[in-house]
């Protein structure tokens, strides 16, 4: 099949029209018809190589909802079938034959596909190919696509570590950064049953972040903001890929509070040793889920009805879209329709 | 009652005889004679007040073993009685009362009675006094009681984060530094039934490593040793109390594996928040265990026949011993005969 993309050629370039032929169906693949897609700010670490690994032309993308146009010999007729609405995420497949497959940890697989790695391949694009139908998700019938799109990434990156660390009913819980991700994990910990606190720079979002279900707020830029709250939360959830005063976020946990960093700071994590051995409290990466996790994700978002709040473009706005992630001005996620 | 203590009389200062009297005895508190006392970084560390926080006359010592001589009126005496042989660790109280106590956390107490911080009140003495009757630990009469004083703070230091981080024997397990914690942590992890490996500087303590229990051995200054042993393990101990090459540490954890720091580095620990989040990697405070723990370890000691190296100082060398301590010279843990 003959794909149409959008691709930068070179670094931080605006992304223009780029065709490639798709070949062969594998057997566990699966082609999808995109028709919306979320924007990340992954996509722009992409398009801009802010990492080093991109290879041009890149397409990125990869909060993709669509239509199963092609299913491959070996896919479960139960699991998918053609024209079914369907998600593709971060993770368009793994191997399902390492450690880390065979224990349910899909998205710790060696060979795991990043679609936002995989050169012009990505998800900005009229059509994606999975590489294994298991990561392609069918979308419950009550989301709408344009909300569905961001849950595949944004979504499931603060969703999986509410499992992975078992985070309970019972627990206080903060989330710092209310952005994409941030105003997605208010909403879930809100259903979860947790009392929540919203953590951002300024008062500026407090308003947004009680709509989303904060019951408290922290402007952590009031001098003593953080001070004040020592102690206070059993579970922190930080989004922002910034650097952060991470001996204050220790201090905020309660004894034995686990501090879960999902957004990826670009600057090195320094906490002071007595502050993490103290009181026993715990720094852990948090990383989008596995299979299992992105299916109870869709489903807990549809049975609570999690709605990200989008601004959509139009195809011929993308670059605009892109700007306005680049500059962090969106609220609170960005949705291309491909259509 | 008097007690005769050994007390530091201005940081760094040679331990002198020093008398106090120790007043009436509160309805939980336990006074117990002396007969062995180890001595431990963390004394040295109160000595030579690393953290200023030091009160001279400063008493150290908190791995202390001897006899229960008195017993307030609140104490249970079916746990002890007159004449009882028991331990005494890092924690001599806690109030009971707090949300850590009643949720059985009574190492994370914020009234927490830690002897080395109590100024001439600690345990290099002929006398010392539990401020709670459950922090006093009848010890197995199998266990001779040079061999029961360094579990007290060492053993259970290194003891309850295999419970707490709840260490698996299908776990592939590391321990950095081969020491007077490391040495113990070597021997409990070979009875827990997974495989260790030790790792140390150099070669030096192999063959004694593989004697406490270890399988395999890494020298980690041998250029590329760590490299090597990327992604191996599911839990790693680290017992030392310098710097460490912390992302290198990240690098041998297996995906989702757990870093325990339970040595207390006196600079930040610093690693990539990438490092981190990529494979969702985990860093943990370790401290001493709670009551619950303390207990169990001793009957797992006891059952495995778990036995600490010591080298035995009279009191007339106790400033030797120290000395030795300093150095990083002890194979592996000093005490100090007190009868």
């Amino acid at each position: 099949m003959k794909v149409i993309a959008y691709a930068a050629r070179t670094a931080g370039g605006a992304l223009q029209p780029y065709e490639y032929e798709s070949g062969p169906l594998g057997p566990n693949e699966v082609d999808v018809r995109v028709t919306h897609g979320g924007i990340c700010h992954t996509d722009l670490a992409a398009i801009d190589d802010e990492w080093g690994l991109a290879r041009f032309p890149a397409v990125a993308g990869h909060e993709v909802v669509g239509e199963v146009v092609a299913i491959g010999a070996a896919v479960d007729e139960v699991a998918l079938t053609i024209g079914q609405r369907v998600g593709v995420g971060a993770l368009a497949g793994s191997c399902f034959r390492c450690e880390s497959c065979i224990s349910g940890r899909t998205n710790l697989c060696p060979r795991r596909d990043a679609l936002v790695l995989r050169g012009d391949r990505g998800g900005f694009a009229h059509h994606v190919r999975a590489s294994d139908w298991r990561h392609v998700y069918p979308i419950p019938d009550s989301m709408p696509s344009e909300h569905a799109a961001p849950l595949m990434c944004a979504g499931t990156t603060v969703f999986s570590p509410l499992i992975a660390n078992r985070v309970l009913p019972t627990h206080r819980v903060a989330v710092v950064g209310i952005g994409g991700l941030g105003h997605l994990a208010l909403q879930f910990l809100d259903k979860w049953g947790c009392e929540v606190t919203a953590i951002s720079t300024t008062e500026d979002k407090q308003a947004d972040a009680e709509r989303f279900g904060a019951t408290s707020f922290i402007a952590s830029r009031e001098p003593g903001a953080l001070r004040a709250a020592a102690g206070s939360f059993d579970f922190v959830l930080s989004t922002v890929s910034g650097d952060l005063p991470w001996d204050d976020y220790l201090g905020i946990l309660s004894p034995q509070g686990r501090l879960c960093v999902a957004g990826v700071p670009d600057r090195p994590i320094s906490v002071s040793a007595l502050g993490l051995v103290s009181e026993a409290k715990e720094i852990v990466g948090g990383i989008v889920g596995t299979v299992a996790q992105t299916r109870q994700m869709l489903d807990f978002a549809a049975r609570h009805a999690i709605r990200p709040e989008v601004e959509m473009f139009a195809l011929t706005d993308f670059e605009q879209a892109l700007d306005r992630v680049r500059k962090g001005n969106v609220r609170y996620r960005a949705v291309v329709d491909f259509t």
